[in-house]
């Protein structure tokens, strides 16, 4: 038996067209509203931020929507990106369960965000953009999207999340290597961030700022718009070559995930990893179980509110139906930076209220030891974040063991830790602690979600 | 025309040899001597050392040495390396020349010192060692053996110059996540060490001092053995993978480098990919112009003499005939660690002695330029060792833009730069300064070089 199992796709067999689950699901979430009239949002309530070829992919209907040859040809880079069989984290774990991973973290920018950081460059750049801006907390978004930028041709400004600015200068010298330019957020180039500075010089800055400024930026300059590096359907929509190239490596391999796992942030890893498998069990193929793993320091799936609520923190973004533990709600200061926002998609939102998928929360030093027990025996040091759905591989491979059953576990290993070695260090070093959010924060937080009329 | 071309290979197509360079030569390389008797070293002498079959390797002179099935097993996890075309990069230079560049970086460790790692880590494994001890200067080769200890359930000690301790604690946490102890150097764990922090306790240290360490722990137990990253026969020969895959990849490419770039450090990502090509013209083949990259700031194929010396300062190890700068010369600390070396490998400085390949020698400064605008185009941040080979390759294609001919050029981009980032804030920042050697030191090093009857 060989200890390397790794399924490969030739290039053309990166797809052509993304999936979109809109045209499988049962119901269709509910709409996005304007956040003055609480009407439903229209493309030209969103032309400031973004190019309408994007907007239309963000209400597409059509279950393929294809993928643009210059698009293609830059995920020829990195795609198809391998899928593995762990056999000796299996044989580590001594599980008669089948664990397989597809990695992302051989894209230039270490980790699946290119796959839609390239396109929304492309589609800016066919619209004749000059600029596009951006917020990065952890710094795998702004690094995309200042690669993307860079080969289209197109400024790239980053509002860093100042905490992040502060210690990680190797993410933010890695972003303006490819051209881009990086302000720490809060910052005194909006009014939302001058705003905040005025009640707080040292403002530690978060997600939600960061987005404010950006999008201010983008609505404030005709040649200039705004992208977000998940939330959103059209985000989602282009992390889905991940899932249908995992679908045809698992036809190579002979096999099929009984069970899928992702870690959730926004939502867009989990989402490629998982729509197209879920596609087919929505139009009446085989059954997958999937399972999202979410920061216990921030856990809307398991512990947020159904609810409309804005995607900001100075209230400029749409509202939209979510799961959400409150724009206000400050998580605490976590390793998974990428893990660290208030909402949860709102298609993943919509998957969670229709029970097709589950989730669970973990708290990070479990995490790390599910992450260094992998590098171990698989090679490969996985992101903070990818810990997550590394250790949820890892509980259901044990349950397999219990069990006695072999069960086939997909997970997403989303990105490598390089740039994350630091969480690594405080890990070692004992200084990680499982940090819980402020519970009476959260009910502030819940308590002050806006009111909006039944949709 | 495609704007991404990159030529991969299936699984079974990785090289199912190394390729032996010693077997083509016109004239074997002068042999390697005992320190103290100055007579050529049998394989007892390094046996306290080295595995057997590490010492049989060394030695070796058939063309085609077998890759053990659990090498090519390890390999699958990121090889066949991908080939690819810099377009991008020839439209940004307007250059008729075609620039191809084959990619080591996707491995775990993130260059292509995994390739002789995971050898080395076998035939220990195989031999029944327990530990590896070894040293690292920028932390490339001290990653890519604790990778391959891990795998093979070896422990891996590492003496890392105390320089690069203090400056890359990520480093460190790397080869400590995979399982590696590190030690900075000069340490009080050996006699070498202590006897240099007696004279200076606060010395940081060097590759020849760590050398010295490991290579003492190593002699001084049963159940421990030493490794070394480059410069010796058995690990360029481990490396020829990189340029096996590239002369395949060029056949599908239909196509054939011209001329081959390199950066050279030590000489082993050189060797990789140049010896196969090396091969084809000593047997008669098509003949290619091969130049080495080396930095102005430690320029032992330029600057240096061919003459016996040490590979270390404590001189425990063999003499070896090869361009040095002498063993007592200490580079200044600039940001390409990986080739701060005093010597070059034998093989490749008896390939200069034979007219077969030329070198060159560059400041930092121009490589960092370089190196950015690489990213820029082709998207992919390199290590500032490959920067070295990024601008001898750019150099190389915008002559034959002012001769207006198209010639194929072929480098080797043997590792990403996402550890590096400090050295890209300081060039950044204005602070990456083109130091040069002292010439008095050097001239003392060189005046100091052991005396050896003429071999």
């Amino acid at each position: 038996m060989n200890d390397t199992v790794k399924y490969l796709l030739d290039e053309p067999r990166i797809p052509k067209s993304w999936y979109n689950l809109m045209a499988d699901l049962p119901s269709p979430p509910p709409p996005v509203l304007h956040p003055a009239t609480h009407e439903p949002v229209g493309p030209d309530d969103l032309a400031p931020l973004f190019p309408m070829s994007l907007i239309a992919q963000e209400v597409a209907t059509e279950r393929a929507v294809e993928i643009p040859a210059p698009v293609r040809e830059i995920y020829k880079l990195w795609r198809p990106t391998p899928l593995y069989r762990a056999r000796r984290l299996e044989k580590a774990l001594d599980t008669p369960a089948r664990i397989y991973y597809k990695y992302e973290g051989a894209s230039p920018a270490g980790s699946h965000k290119p796959n839609t950081a390239v396109a929304q460059a492309f589609y800016n750049k066919e619209a004749g953009v000059k600029r596009i801006t951006t917020e990065t907390g952890a710094g795998q978004w702004g690094s995309a999207l200042a690669f993307a930028g860079a080969l289209f041709g197109i400024e790239v400004q980053v509002f860093m999340v100042r905490v992040s600015w502060d210690q990680k200068p190797y993410r933010r010298a890695f972003m303006e290597t490819y051209g881009a330019r990086c302000v720490p957020s809060p910052s005194n180039e909006t009014a939302s961030g001058r705003a905040v500075l005025a009640k707080d010089a040292q403002h530690p800055g978060s997600l939600g700022i960061a987005i404010s400024e950006a999008v201010e930026v983008a609505a404030g300059r005709e040649d200039t718009k705004y992208a977000l590096g998940s939330v959103l359907n059209h985000v989602l929509l282009h992390q889905t070559v991940i899932g249908q190239e995992a679908l045809a490596q698992f036809e190579i391999a002979d096999d099929y995930p009984d069970v899928i796992v992702g870690c959730t942030g926004g939502g867009s890893n989990f989402s490629g990893i998982v729509f197209p498998f879920l596609g087919i069990e929505l139009r009446g193929g085989r059954k997958v179980r999937v399972v999202a793993i979410e920061p216990a320091a921030c856990p809307s799936l398991t512990r947020g509110k159904y609810a409309y609520d804005y995607g900001d923190t100075a209230h400029l973004t749409p509202l939209a139906k979510m799961y959400t533990l409150g724009s206000a709600f400050t998580p605490p200061g976590f390793h998974a930076g990428g893990l660290r926002y208030h909402g949860m998609a709102p298609l993943v939102s919509h998957l969670k209220e229709l029970a097709l998928i589950e989730a669970r929360a973990y708290h990070q030093t479990k995490c790390f030891d599910a992450g260094v027990q992998f590098a171990r025996a698989e090679g490969i040091l996985p992101a903070p974040e990818a810990n997550h759905a590394v250790l949820g591989a890892i509980e259901e491979a044990l349950k397999c063991k219990e069990e006695g059953v072999s069960r086939a576990i997909l997970f997403n290993l989303c990105g490598h830790g390089h740039f994350d070695m630091q969480a690594y260090i405080d890990y070692f070093a004992g200084r990680l602690v499982d940090q819980n959010y402020d519970e009476g924060e959260l009910a502030m937080a819940l308590a002050g979600l806006p009111s909006v009329r039944a949709a």
